[in-house]
């Protein structure tokens, strides 16, 4: 599983807090911890004004480089920002993200085509978000001629189904998990994505829905994670499904990731 | 979903004193605590000499139901000690359990065919546990053959597909899930049941993984559960659960119990 710490954010209130103040010491903070605890991808996304996005992005993306060795997720809805902001970066990381709006894909897949970045695609076009499962993987079906065109392997691809709050919904999860299934169905190595708290909005006792979500989603075949890696309730539920699912004989990387402070008993 | 209260069961340390001490006020509150949490069953299990079994198992029923309307699940591996139990409980309950062991089913099932009684039945036979998923249906094909013999309607069953410990398995839980499926399939209306706890044997942090497990067996159609009901996480994750299935319209169940405080933030 891979999981993409989503602390750096501007549109979290103590984070857009920092990056207001400039405050370099809780950026690298947030970057050092959620490296020890496992995040595969430290995602970085400014949530401010236009007019400085780029030189906040690439403040803060000095600082984490600074710090650790994880790759990071340039995050920004502006697919240019995005673009801009990987030349700062002194290894590939995740591009995220494009999406089917415009011409975002032609103008990131070309940026990212001949180099080992990854990319997070969202499965939303000039349509908007399309409400049934069929229609959500015919996008990601037009996405995949791009991905092909611009001779991206699938296994760089990170396809965000688009999770959305549970509490509005009739059906529960299941638009969401036969997407993912259907994505997995046809690429096998394809890295199936989301922001899990995504499905808790105005929910109470989100973490607790946002756990079983994460195990469902999982067992559908998500395998990429955008999430608190500092919740270590949600880190062993992951690691404890991965075990459910035969993915991790005697359960050795449970125990592992337990002895090494991961998640707490 | 089916919640069958565990905490009054003499295999427990703490419950195994109370019982040694005749201390009646300690059986009492579990009991209230239980149905006060939600409980649809409290199961009661003296686990104690043979010799003592029975009038311990009858002071036990006579203190839950002083204490709670709740109805008793009799829990005993002896058949003829369930069978002499159902006498003492005021009304009907779970029978817990039978399997395809010897004549455990017909003594049992004579005994309560004409009742309201539910039954556990367990899917061992006289050659032990079966290995796989196929060998488990075969003794639930078996055991169907006795219900319909005995003239049980289906939804009056709990079927316990037997969950093993995680740690030493290399498959995961997937050989429990396909029995699981496999028996929903055939009786939409029967219960599935099952010792959730039973999965961390010799894992740390078991809480998590018998959260995560929990989750997976309830999306594969586990609707009945001998778990801890005061264990707040774990009632909460059931509860996300159902909603995440679609089980669960807008969520207001969920909603209803966070209210209730049946589970915490």
């Amino acid at each position: 599983m891979i999981i993409i710490g989503e602390k750096i954010n501007g549109a979290i209130p103590s984070t857009a807090k920092a990056i207001a103040a400039k405050d370099a010491e809780f950026i690298k903070n947030l970057a050092i911890k959620q490296a020890e605890a496992g995040a595969d991808f430290i995602d970085v996304c400014a949530s401010v004004d236009d007019d400085i996005e780029l030189e906040t992005m690439k403040w803060l993306i000095d600082i984490v480089q600074d710090a650790v060795d994880t790759p990071i997720a340039v995050d920004s809805p502006n697919v240019y920002t995005c673009i801009e902001s990987i030349k700062y970066c002194n290894k590939p990381g995740l591009f995220n993200s494009v999406s089917l709006e415009g011409d975002k894909v032609d103008v990131a897949f070309k940026a990212i085509a001949d180099t080992k970045w990854e990319c997070v695609a969202l499965l939303n076009s000039d349509k908007g978000i399309p409400k049934t499962a069929k229609d959500r993987l015919d996008v990601f079906a037009d996405l995949m001629v791009k991905v092909k065109e611009y001779n991206i392997d699938p296994s760089r691809m990170h396809i965000d189904p688009l999770i959305e709050m549970l509490c509005t919904s009739e059906d529960g999860i299941q638009m969401v998990t036969e997407v993912i299934r259907g994505i997995k169905a046809q690429y096998p190595t394809i890295h199936v994505t989301g922001a899990v708290s995504n499905i808790s909005f105005n929910l109470p006792a989100r973490r607790i829905a946002n756990q079983a979500f994460a195990v469902l989603a999982m067992s559908a075949g998500m395998d990429s994670f955008i999430l608190d890696p500092l919740n270590k309730d949600m880190m062993g539920m992951l690691f404890a499904t991965e075990a459910m699912m035969g993915e991790d004989e005697y359960c050795m990387e449970y125990i592992g990731a337990f002895r090494e402070g991961i998640f707490v008993k």
